[in-house]
């Protein structure tokens, strides 16, 4: 059964009737398809297109088929040609002719655009929740590493001793703003398109501020033509899943590096770790290995849709069917690795001896030079006899604390005695302590405010 | 000169510093960094890093330096590696070694993140005014052209009369989510790194809340770690940008459909068309061509920076130094773009008589099944019959308002002589009245919506 | 049922395992992966690690295997991880422990990189001819539309006329020359990594040349490391496949705007159209919109396993996991896309008229130029004053061949009677004879061409 | 100037005019310009539109052009769009209005495509010399490396001993393959458009395929539509730099980790290595992470011109006019990049003691498996059991090769004395033999292998 036989000749062409089915993808907005025709019903009903009787039957039978689809009773028929047309062919297996009237005044265009926007709706709580869940696990690891230093790398080079503790929550902030983003693109989705027909608008009196309000969208769209057209609630939300794609790569290759033999600061839980079918002394960090390469499909399903986009005029045009399978991917994607990548940071084992042990005295060096600028040198001088001290201590393959106070002085007699104190990395972390900084103290306040964070945004919806 | 060269006995090889020298591209920050430079210089002072006399040595030599860069005085040097470089040299030419206390407590990577977000910040009032621009060509529009009807396409296919006015406001829409997005954004920016260090936070004693306040941030980023790694709000703009690319390239698509010989509805001023160097008579919409091709190049720029994002751990690595070209070309490409497009938009020319000769009266098919839904026919029924008369009409090589009764009644006796005044094209454009469709009064007050919505951002900053 | 369980103590959590497990995906490679093993078997029996009864017994289990798989009779055990595991599984259960010995010096690593190059060594021969019947269906066009005239586009204006058939073979050739890059990508798939084991080699004697003799490769691959992460075949492969889309969506672009009724050249038959739900006139082609709107999905599934393969260092990393999907899912795509096109354009129907009158004396300027050149005047004086008899022409609402002749003259003297003779499309497309150019025997010897160039690269493998 | 201001009456609006202009980038073009000028006065001469004499003047003009482009001489004018504009408005100063027959026949269209062209033709000898250059790197250290162990990793874990030497060649074949590539698509750009004028042909007698031959090109285009707005050639060669910067990315992130102080298996030469501003100790592998960032902006290239492109219809639009930036750009990127790269593998320095040190006894665990698999034991259950001893040395703290042989006994009795034998790394990368494995005498006739890959392609032209 298709919708719109009426002026065909022809059959179509099967392999093409197959490229133009979409009911394998769209199936799952089901529910959504249900709810938004309930709705529907009720405004055609306000409208005088449908009397009471006729409202609550089709309304009847619209349940009818929303228990079939929930049980799993409902079957598909080759025939039906999107969810749309299942739904209303089983309607009409139910309550016979009158399920002809339901699609007055709608298109499927306004139809699936509802359809995509509610389940999209119905999807934030649970990412919104996931994300929460892995910054939960993040700041646990906070809490508990607290007394743990460790080297801080740029260029993967050790830069300056910090907290463990810190640099979890250096992971936390940027799910953070995922969450203000996905909180923004949220209410930029909650815009209701029903109503507006193929893309002039409806002949029939439809009162579309109380069918967004019934149907939960915060306003109609204003422009029929746009309503039926825009997919940017589609762009918005892969780009989202894209970037916090991202923030999981960053945070896995972390991972990744330091489970390594030779940072061999953590090492993961069998629960979250798999082996070889050739080494079996292999434990490998698979789930962040996937997160990892899962960013890069998330930015590919980001990039297909926009050149889609891209290449259309206004209004509706067919390819916009490829707009859903990118979205339900990079939902599945996430809501699946969200809650693996919090079990598997909440289980791993940390080696803080080895952390410990990596922090070269070498790395203590902003602090030699920070020691000097308190004695009055300028800090580009400052930084320079730290320089020259560490390649000292270099070609006498020493460390900067052995290295004796005559060669420090040798470099620069502002040095003294109490030198030697600077180079211990606890004080150089505690030093520390401005806003944002690695400080323990700092790190408290930093876990309380990611605390007071997590409970900012209420979940969308 | 180079702001680390102690430690180092050899020089850097002459190809390898000309691939790591970045001044070619961020002396486009040259105004942020001296405004950091200014507030550090203050933050410093507070600290007591430097004597209130230092201070304002200091101050005033970055002033002149300033000036030097407004005046294009300024001579950059082979050796200045980058726009930082270049600052503290010539800081030092003009007031001395004192120069050398301004870099104390700051590193390059908070500081290069700062003078981005600056500069950022200061480019969104530019692009907010451009887009308003556009959007104030298309409401200008919307306005002259209220009268005028157009055949509404779907699949571009001729589907239902709509008025010009109402797509000229399907344009303004999208771009009026673009402000709202970039609204978000600009929150989102305005975080200041400065004051964290190379990655774990300085030493020296700096209150960041008052060095935001006065660098124009809302607040300082929270984990020094994340700060100085932290490029979401470029790739976010990146989204931006390519995404108002797309609304760009669908308006640009509709205009060159439009200007063709074949739909003939609009002429492109001389002023805003170009010719060919072959052919004489062409006269070519290049400027929405262009429109069109750089949506392509947006994406690309969105697309290149979130794949080297994704490919790194946390905190900072040197290949976040291509971060900023994109974002300069992206703004670059769309502050030239828009402008051209609002004045060649409010230049063109309409053919209102061709927009009204196309206007087939198949097009009124879904107003004849309305019809018929209105006699009390379901809706999926009067389809199809609408269908058949629309079929039938082919067949006879008549138009619908030119088909007999006869013929109507023997499809459906249903029909009746009052169904000719439905075939009028301006009554069904009448007829769409609900919030968002093409009647007069709900276009009328779409514009007055459009207009509350033009000054519902203030502009960023 | 793992391959590696021996050194772990726990067990995989649920939800890992889940996001872990690759079977959904890389069952496809179920009939590549039995080949892989009865090759290795038999190297290994050369190798003296079977003896010749076990080899056999382990090849007729892979067989009945194999006929379990082929029949549908293969039972997938949730515990399968993945197709490697699922098939040794159950050899296992028909054999019996000897089963254990076939993984010898074998890793998945190099398995399943082998089982992925046969696969798309498998997909090669049929993509190739699909490609091949769509470039058969445009060359039917030509051949048959040899005698019709239309205008010619550039800047979607109307430039100059050219044949149809001319036009048909403009996307004749960028098909060509994918069949050519498939060809030479197929030569670099041809690359054998069994044998290599994990990374390093195997320790046991193969001869990897005649294994990659009896799989149908060309070589074996030199490097081991590089064998077991090299995906250049699979990005490869995406170019290709977002290369076409770009070819498919371009000769759809053209086709939609042909089938539109401004420009009416085209009606697509009724087997390959589609209607509204909503508007009972409506003929949609939805083929051709949704082979553009797939264009940009194949683009992104290109961008994504890119951005994944540039985050690695060399060597397997879990991350290539993600190779599969987007390999399948560019060769479903085109393989269901290019035979709908190919029907689509076999079957459409053409409005010769319709072109005929589309095409403007106006767009013989350039002929009109030309003209003057042979009277000797430089061409681009001839430009200019081409230029202004179109002026003039639209100054006077009159076409170029109903302008007097004293009005060309008063342009140009050297105007005379003769240039009417120029003002005719067909002389106008006749006169470009040379090689490549729209003149009718120029197109006939390009259709001779183009079908050389069919037969020209024998299919892959 | 422009070349088609004919029948225009406006002027353009001058931020229209800046957006048209293409100057900035294709004056890159102008050698090309003015080589296919002269190829083209020629053909014209041939054709008999320029007598012998004029070909002469309008040649030794063109000549003229060439020498003030190539010593700097030339000055470009704001008033000139392109750089064909600007070519033939120099021509006409020189040698008066005859330039104004050059023209004759030819399009921008065809022109630039054919400068295009040409260009990437001249670059790819140069692209081609720097991909070997870094082979030839690659292939030195191979040489000088062969006696050197290191651990080889999968999932960044340990996995098996390898030879450095062989590490190093596993970056050298994916750059073979690179070059591979280059010369299939530098023979698929080798195709002539010149001569098709705007989209149709040309009306005057011109020998495209000896205008071919004098240009170096392998043939003419067969189809004049194709040919203008083909650029296959552009996407293909963005996607060569893409996949080529994925190789410098791997092999870049392999560098990095190796020279962390954890690896600590590399250490780069000062002259390739960059400092901090803030910490004097750091010595940062800046041009290995450039080249990992670069590959994220090649990949945008290749996005962002792809997307373009899908969004035409065949023959030229302007949104063309954006393809040669990324191309430029990919080539200085790569040009830039791939010495730098060589010479910081050529100077960088190993230590092998760390890289021996890191080969723990564990990895040795394959070998171990093999060992029981040559006693008669299946490898599954070999390899759990060889898992079971990794298991018993971990919990016991020892390593491999000093737990005591009744402990290798409990787990399985046919362990022998001999066992102790099989845990020596070098003997493990020994046995490593057969063709592409990690064996010394299998290394050796890699390099060899790669001696004569070096040579098997000749420089593209």
């Amino acid at each position: 059964m298709t919708l719109w036989g009426g002026r065909f000749s022809g059959k179509l062409d099967p392999a093409a009737w197959t490229l133009n089915a979409s009911l394998g993808i769209d199936q799952r907005l089901a529910a959504q398809d249900v709810r938004g025709s309930l709705a529907w019903a009720g405004a055609l009903e306000k409208a005088g297109v449908l009397t009471p009787e006729e409202s609550v039957q089709i309304r009847q039978g619209l349940l009818a088929v929303a228990g079939e689809l929930g049980s799993g009773a409902f079957t598909f028929q080759e025939s039906d040609e999107d969810i749309h047309t299942a739904v209303e062919r089983r309607l009409g297996e139910i309550i016979g002719p009158l399920a002809g009237k339901l699609h007055t005044g709608r298109s499927r265009n306004d139809q699936v655009a509802t359809d995509f926007r509610l389940w999209l709706m119905d999807s934030f709580p649970g990412l919104d929740g996931a994300i929460t869940g892995l910054q939960g696990a993040l700041l646990q690891r906070a809490e508990g590493d607290l007394d743990v230093l460790m080297p801080g790398y740029t260029h993967l080079q050790r830069a300056q001793p910090v907290l463990l503790s810190h640099w979890w929550l250096s992971h936390f902030w940027p799910l953070s703003r995922d969450r203000e983003r996905l909180h923004d693109l949220a209410g930029r989705t909650s815009v209701l398109p029903l109503g507006v027909g193929a893309l002039a608008g409806t002949t029939f009196w439809v009162d579309r501020h109380a069918l967004a309000r019934e149907l939960g969208f915060a306003r109609p769209a204003p422009n029929s033509i746009d309503a039926v057209s825009d997919r940017d609630f589609a762009a918005e939300f892969l780009f989202w899943a894209a970037l916090a794609g991202v923030h999981l790569s960053r945070l896995a290759e972390g991972v990744i590096l330091f489970s390594s033999a030779e940072f061999g600061f953590f090492e993961l839980s069998d629960t979250y770790a798999t082996g070889s079918s050739l080494m079996p002394q292999k434990k490998n960090p698979d789930v962040f290995e996937l997160a990892r390469g899962k960013a890069g499909s998330l930015l590919g399903s980001l990039t297909g849709l926009m050149a889609t986009l891209k290449g259309l005029p206004s209004a509706y045009d067919k390819d916009l069917q490829g707009d859903k399978e990118p979205v339900f991917s990079a939902f599945d994607t996430l809501i699946a690795l969200l809650p693996v990548l919090a079990g598997a940071i909440r289980t791993l084992t940390i080696h803080p001896e080895r952390m410990r042990r990596s922090i070269d005295p070498a790395m203590l060096a902003t602090d030699l030079a920070d020691y000097l600028v308190k004695k009055g040198i300028p800090f580009r001088q400052a930084h320079e006899l730290a320089g020259k001290v560490v390649q000292r201590a270099a070609v006498e393959s020493k460390a900067l604390d052995t290295l004796p106070l005559e060669e420090y002085q040798a470099i620069c007699p502002a040095f003294a005695a109490d030198v030697y104190a600077v180079l211990d990395p606890q004080r150089s972390v505690s030093r520390r302590i401005a806003y944002g900084g690695t400080a323990p103290e700092a790190v408290v306040a930093q876990i309380k405010e990611a605390h007071e964070n997590l409970v900012l945004f209420s979940p969308p919806n």
